[in-house]
């Protein structure tokens, strides 16, 4: 199994748009992406950055996994990291039958359009792993700009 | 200014060597770079993955940064994000220039040969940014495969 790239590095912050004003201001990095998700409890923003994305995850609700990382983390910080993999259920089936610990038994839909599945981070030296598998783009391929819209 | 890439995620781990085998085992990445800081108190690992590195940090003694990090944040865990510029000296003079509060005043150097430079998380939603000018590439040129000789 292989990994392809850096997908995504995912923050946690406390308000959505300061963040992403913050990050176009300081950084020129562009908005090409925004999605709500009620299954996750955020607002997301993604930002183009080389052939990878950082993600802006604002979280809806107090009880909401991003918020509870926040107080538990004393504020802001790396939520997760985001791996790009060809095939998200054959690499989750490959690590559980290595018996390593995984949040999610089976691959499911993540933002943009996206199969994800997530692996713990007791079986990932304490960083919470996202695989995913972007359809937008096959083996090898560089990632489609036209997504990038910003840039 | 604008951010080039990725350039890596770096790791605060407590055994350099397991923690290569975790990812050349379960995730193919292969060692490209190793090197020991004693500045920065680290002996470190670089894994390929597309245009970025993994950068796994073993502290060397128990005052180093990394060691005081795993101590806050109740074990192993992203220690920081590497993004790359293609100028740290013209990105932190910029970001100086904004009031944006800063770690190191001037650029120094990184590991494998690269020009650093610390944003403090404070000034960075919580995450501790590292600027990276990598002297093997120019702006918008793909990372130069000579590192990667075992990928």
């Amino acid at each position: 199994m292989q990994l392809q790239r850096i997908d995504h590095v995912g923050y946690a912050v406390e308000d959505l748009e300061a963040a992403i004003a913050y990050h176009a201001d300081l950084y020129g990095m562009s908005v090409v992406h925004r999605e709500t998700s009620h299954a996750e409890g955020v607002r997301e923003a993604l930002l183009a950055i080389g052939e990878s994305y950082v993600q802006l995850l604002e979280p809806l609700t107090d009880t909401s996994p991003v918020a509870r990382f926040m107080r538990r983390n004393g504020g802001p910080g790396v939520h997760h990291v985001g791996y790009g993999v060809a095939d998200v259920a054959a690499t989750l089936a490959e690590l559980k039958g290595r018996n390593v610990r995984v949040v999610d038994d089976h691959p499911r839909p993540g933002s943009r359009g996206c199969t994800i599945a997530f692996v713990h981070p007791k079986a990932a030296m304490g960083v919470l792993i996202e695989l995913v598998e972007d359809p937008s783009l096959t083996e090898h391929r560089p990632r489609s700009r036209s997504l990038h819209s910003g840039t």
